[in-house]
């Protein structure tokens, strides 16, 4: 077994970031070295200054760690950004600039044209804009590679197989998401007790614009988007974790409900024939039952990296329709990045 | 003030049952002369048999009236159902037959070719439809005039100013429904702690099919559906009252959002013009916030009898898109059918 | 009619303001002339400032009040506190000094020596602090008049007519708060989904402290607390509106159930005498079904305004055991204050 | 590896008995041999059976076999039986006098002068009552054990060190139950949206008395209470799993917080000295945080098999008060009668 590479998460305390240290303990290939935080948290031990929220406490390995601040030199090669968006971008460019890969889940260099918005298992060439990215802005060894927004990443995996089979030209989307996709504090308990909020800032713009870039080619030094055009509707629910969607899909050819379940079931790319330490066996699964998916039951299939999909069937309006649940923290953000990670370990471009 | 008209409730004991003797309490015109129940409830004061579920107690005025069974004949000439679907068809159909003004929540009649599927505000002149049943029917005085799907309801009453001023040709709607829309006990709690359900048995069937004949013609003694495709994905959420829906629509010419938002706001119908007792002022309100409509503060407005619209905004993949949100016991179930009873009377057809 | 009395509500954005906003429109005495908050609101439109959270929109009357910033001068005699704990206390003390009437809902001097805690059925006289307060502070118009507590409220409305009757020597309380107890944003969902919080800072003592106060006496220039003890554990639950409490007691005699179902239900005190606008016709109600009260259905019996009482039982530790339920932010906050200025009022001391 | 005994489960289908599927599957001494259901189930696939609501789908090893109906014979020498009280009294015994060793849920047996009401940590000597058991009802090789109600257990595990260290006369006990206690469909989500119901049938009589019991002797071939009175007050609350309760004991003799801390945090008993599989490693955990246990964080704990105790601190009352929490249908029901069966077997029992 190869030593373990140090890594520093960013925002470490928050709830994302504690994905990020729940997802990394133990890991086979990256060792937690360096938790990050702000003012409030910077020198205490991580088990003092966190409010863990995950489970009944931090694991063992990472409670005594002491919490860096975020004007700290960080001396681990690799970089976890759980920082929130605003934030993020002058911060990641900065470690990028130091050398430091960075890894992120915030969405301010997510539309840049030169970084790779990444889905191991849909667009792993794109990992190739860091060249350009490099060249373009004079870094010698760091880089910016960003995940998708938590919506997006269930969507755009259920997209895929069918995109590939059938085209999809166009799309219309309505999100159910759960709260623990606004952070802690987040959503007031007074908002969602007997509740749902019909809005989300800047959700729906990130899902239409983002599915064009992923589902997009990285070809001659550029990214061009997908020729999709996808309409989203995005709500809060009463759910702690995991967001469900409908789908309903116009096609590039027909294809009946059996062959989209098919091409969803059989669906495998790089990170399953890699092998990596978060792939789910498979990316996509497929539930027959009338009413799943649902949050509380399917959401942690996969250790929580799969996309789960139900009730496919033909659309009046287009021509398929169906349901898309995942869970929004960990295949929707922090294990996202750590995927992401591990495939470019694998493919030799850290 | 003219004497009320006396009026029985169908399975007066339950959930919807419940809204019409809260509606019916005190109305100016009807008068709750008779409840009626199953085996469990009958001969009991109405107030020992209800699990009275809309507030701290029933209305006084019911309290001591004795519950008769379902098979016990029926003196009121006009009479509220709330029967379960699949029940109710029969029972009605006798009903009516026996000379009784029947209006019904129920779906068995719904899609009958001489039955009005009424909203006043929508297809009054639907109403007509009841001189062919009873032609055909064999009925002398009696008839059936029943009330959409709750969902549907509130969609088309947001559909038709739209409708009408720039013609719908594609639709997709999501709704997320609350709990009460199943009745009591309806949906386990275990189902709804932490979750959501992506399945209504029917629902989305009732909403496709429902619409296009609300919005469509009656003429020639014959309905023709409304010339446009609807497509619906239903889900269940831990809201107590209130159904929310997404709504993406195709126009037949292009509109801006401010120019739907107009013609919503300055929808009124003929309820408003004979100012019949339970009609809204307003039938669709239109709220400017981001992130309004929300169920606990909003379906209320004008005692749970409108729709409000609200995120009226370019949709990318069709014409416009918006959010409407409605209470589903009131204004889309008991309410509407005693708005259906209230066009009748004054339209002079009791 | 009398002219009514200009009023000021301090905080009137939050979530206390708001209750008093709403119960003071349309009040028969007094006229909501000036609202008052931080700098974020202040010199905007009620309606733009404030995020309405108790129905759909805020009353007519106040929508178009220009919000004041705390540091200017109020002109209103009879100012009304939804100041925040810690912040209160000073603000309140200079108000009276210049001479202003103030009903505070605040923690800060709820357990000042010369300062009424006072609940207008329970400790009218307790009123008559109000001299030594002026005497002892230098104040010549001005007074600070406190509401207990949200629980302490509901639980001694219920203790105060045993009490009397057979007299109480300790007691055990268990509550289940509300979420709105809190205020806004208040309580994370992510704490009230699939969960509750064993714990609320300061509430307990509160709870155990000014119930001792209340049912205490005012004599000869100085309170004295009532000889009983208890003890509060104290729980938030995730429900909107409405704490319960299961109390055990024991008493200085004997009583049935029956016996303390009847001194309950026949309590009547000051403000039904004398007809306050807010005072509850009836301030304890008992039910008699064994699952209740329950909050949705229950908390807003009497507007709010009531105690409710169920499952008088004997208690196999002490003497007799029962849940008691009120409303948090009407009887048990903003409405609290407003019934004692209305007490003030009515027994001419305004 | 000694051969696996045969094992079979009653009401397999329902919410204890998925439990009890979900824990013995891929025990290392039980094999889930035989699931027993209804009309409704039996002759079908377990997995088409069930309408399985504790993780995506049933275990593996379960998923083929086929249910049997509960009058076909049952070959198995031990039966869980998660049948619901009233129908599981008389079954239960007709199969103990069969010969068959029976682990009960149910509360039918559980008050029985010969049937040991056990939890493992806590009175394994009346394991010993099952040779009256025999000898009295005439039966050979079968016998009844009951676990306690999912409240008893994790109060009597909180209560038993205390009470051998320092004894306990009276305490005063309020329950916070989840919504699965009730099983499925279960409480009604119109119950438990906004709302908490202060009332459960049966409950608080069951931990009254069968905490006396399990406290109690067991000498002379009869149980003998401990002399402690217990008066309890339940209430469901809107959380998935885990019931929490708060508590306020008078000792025997005084203790401080902290030493009663001790007792609970150095507690280990039979099952830990055996090593029981399903044993925690420690039966009670002692949390110090201000606003622990709650639920959500904390019902895992030891895989769901401990009691997790906070907030010790003298009761102003009586001597000591706190909050204990446990899952409650793992330790709570399946997961004590797995417990009791490897108590058995471990003890040469069976």
């Amino acid at each position: 077994m190869p030593e373990r590479i140090d890594v520093a998460i960013l925002a470490a305390t928050g709830s994302v970031g504690q994905r990020f240290v729940q997802l990394l303990a133990g890991h086979p290939w990256f060792r937690i070295a360096e938790l990050v935080a702000s003012d409030r948290s910077a020198g205490k031990r991580y088990a003092d200054a966190v409010n863990w929220r995950l489970s009944a406490s931090p694991p063992e390995e990472v409670r005594d760690l002491v919490v860096k601040h975020i004007e700290q030199p960080i001396r681990s090669p690799i970089v976890f950004s759980a920082l929130p968006g605003g934030v993020a971008g002058e911060v990641e460019a900065m470690l990028a600039a130091e050398g430091k890969k960075v890894f992120t889940n915030a969405r301010d260099h997510r539309m840049d044209p030169d970084v790779p918005l990444l889905i191991p298992e849909v667009n792993p060439d794109h990992a190739r804009a860091i060249e350009l990215q490099r060249r373009s802005r004079g870094w010698r060894e760091g880089f910016i590679v960003a995940n998708p927004n938590c919506s997006t990443i269930h969507l755009v995996l259920a997209l895929k197989p069918i995109y590939d089979a059938f085209g999809i030209t166009r799309g219309i989307v309505t999100t159910l998401q759960a709260a623990s996709g606004a952070g802690y504090p987040g959503v007031p308990s007074l908002d969602l007790i007997d509740n749902v909020i019909p809005f989300i800032g800047g959700e729906e713009e990130k899902i239409e614009a983002e599915s064009r870039k992923i589902l997009g080619t990285w070809a001659d030094g550029r990214f061009e988007d997908a020729p999709l055009t996808l309409s989203a509707h995005c709500n809060r629910v009463p759910v702690r974790d995991g967001h469900m969607e409908t789908v309903s899909l116009e096609l590039g050819r027909r294809a009946s409900p059996a062959e989209v379940a098919d091409v969803l079931r059989s669906f495998r790319a790089r990170p399953q024939e890699l092998e990596l330490p978060s792939a789910p066996r498979q990316p996509v699964i497929v539930l027959e039952q009338d009413d799943r998916p649902q949050p509380v039951l399917d959401r942690d299939l996969e250790h929580g990296m799969a996309s789960v999909v139900g009730r496919i069937r033909p659309c009046p309006v287009f021509d398929v329709r169906f349901v898309v649940l995942g869970h929004n923290t960990v295949r929707g953000a922090a294990g996202a990045s750590v995927l992401n990670a591990e495939l470019f370990y694998r493919e030799g471009l850290l």
